[in-house]
């Protein structure tokens, strides 16, 4: 008998579903949209629907399906209980026992970030690895830690926030959480933007990165392309950025010593020359025993969320 | 039918044994010298022999004992096998493979510091809490990562190696291992020690501890019994202490959220001080997701690699 499993990645404005395989390989993914009015309470309902609906298209009997999982904006813990989602408007929401009851299958719930690594470990860039860290570099920087296929979700769901390891004593400018010097002021998209404007600010060194600045154009894609050009300033702001991240992934490999780096996120789209950078910092500061660890970029881009949720429920 | 498990501690000098019933109560204590001499060959005999003259001696059937646990100084694998422990004289070491096939029970062997920190969980320090970090300030700084009750080994038993954590760019001198500005240069006892002469050397402050440096008798006990007569240059050097270690187990928040962080080693004799000066600093720069984690000093001693080691068999 054929069984399935259901991923399920709520975002604020979409619910991405997919159906799964116990193998890994999607059979079909769809969305639909996030009801956040009147404090998200036809999310869930919403999601039940869809997959009993998939089901009943399908012909799939609930005895083949294996379990739906759900990846959330906020921290979940061991329960699928989340303690707040403000994205979604959500509160204290028991995820796996609302939808148990909707759907009488097996329901795991789990962060977003940290379900997104758990996809990138089972078929993205961490494939046939089981302790690997996600770092997601986008707006800010996420992340997801997994240990011996497990994601580790911490004692309050705070676990693999590595976008807020304090990492420069001197920084003046807040971060987004109220403290100074996180990771996430640097190596985020904003962050290199940060570091660019900063770098342009303290020589007329001439760059082509000027002339974005003046359009409004200045990005995390336009420092990495400028680089490819061989743009010497640019190159610097790299490096700066390899640095800052380089040494955070060091500082967490003393902690969990993964066998692999999955780099995602928007700022990943710049390619294997990210990887460059932030692993001839890394390799400055680790330590020796974990220096061999792979630098990858995801492969799986914005479905790395339900191929994740979908093997929550996967063990 | 009672049930035991025993736990072995190997040590560079002695090798510590353990009879404990599955609740965590020891029923006997002793220790064997650690013999060597020929590569080691003949530490995993003795500890078969010793094992089964207990088991003799209290006429305690095979059946009844769930298993032997071992922690040895050196990185192992899940797998039970050591990849050198050099204070043992060891290279490759199947512990598990050798003690099973003496002694016909389950073993499973992992690092001691790892395994400090699943005794400290299981009745030390972290009772009651299965997100748990030891922080070990010895000589070195040693660590064990405890999530969801399990040790993190790591890809290749690197995992808790947070001594080695980068903490410090300005640094000058080396670590032990080769890099510059590890957590284990500020924070181990040693580190204080480096702490209080630079200190003492960069002004003509009136300090308790220059006494204690005109007779050699400057050490981490020094620092903080000055501190606790209200030395103002301790006060200072231990504030710059907490600064660093505050700072480090943040990062290590961060990563894994822990409950609770418990201190353990020479230095954590200091007292409750200790965890105050730590906890200060922790609180300054963790992510506000995980500033809930408490501070505690290690209870068992020396005694926590065989509690852990016996808690590696009850899983």
């Amino acid at each position: 008998m054929k069984k399935y499993c259901f991923g399920v990645d709520v975002g604020g404005t979409t619910v991405k579903l997919g159906l799964f395989t116990p193998e890994g390989e999607v059979v079909e993914k769809w969305e639909i949209p996030t009801r956040t009015e009147n404090g998200g309470s036809a999310i869930l309902p919403d999601v039940a629907a869809s997959v009993t609906e998939k089901m009943k298209e399908r012909e799939i009997a609930k005895e083949t399906v294996i379990g739906v999982g759900v990846g959330v904006p906020g921290p979940v813990d061991d329960n699928g209980i989340v303690y707040k989602a403000v994205n979604l408007g959500w509160g204290v929401m028991n995820i796996s026992g609302e939808l148990e009851k909707r759907l009488g299958v097996t329901v795991r719930a789990g962060n977003d970030a940290n379900v997104a690594a758990l996809g990138e470990m089972w078929c993205g860039g961490g494939k046939g690895c089981k302790d690997v860290v996600l770092a997601t570099l986008g707006t800010g920087v996420g992340g997801g830690i997994i240990v011996n296929g497990k994601v580790v979700t911490g004692s309050k769901g705070a676990g693999g926030e590595i976008g807020h390891m304090h990492i420069v004593d001197e920084e003046e400018e807040a971060c987004g959480c109220g403290n100074h010097g996180c990771l996430e002021q640097y190596a985020s998209a904003t962050g290199i933007v940060r570091l660019a404007k900063r770098r342009l600010a303290a020589s007329n060194d001439a760059s082509v990165l000027r002339t974005s600045q003046e359009k409004n154009e200045l990005s995390a894609k336009a420092v990495f392309d400028a680089v490819k050009d061989g743009d010497k300033v640019a190159c610097e702001i790299a490096e700066e950025f390899g640095r800052y991240l380089g040494k955070g992934l060091a500082m967490i490999a003393a902690v969990v010593n993964p066998e692999v780096f999955v780099l995602g996120g928007g700022v990943s789209k710049a390619g294997e020359i990210l990887c460059d950078y932030v692993s001839k910092y890394y390799d400055k500061y680790a330590f020796h025993g974990c220096k061999n660890a792979g630098f990858k970029l995801a492969t799986l881009g914005n479905d790395a969320g339900i191929y994740g949720a979908a093997k929550l429920v996967l063990g």
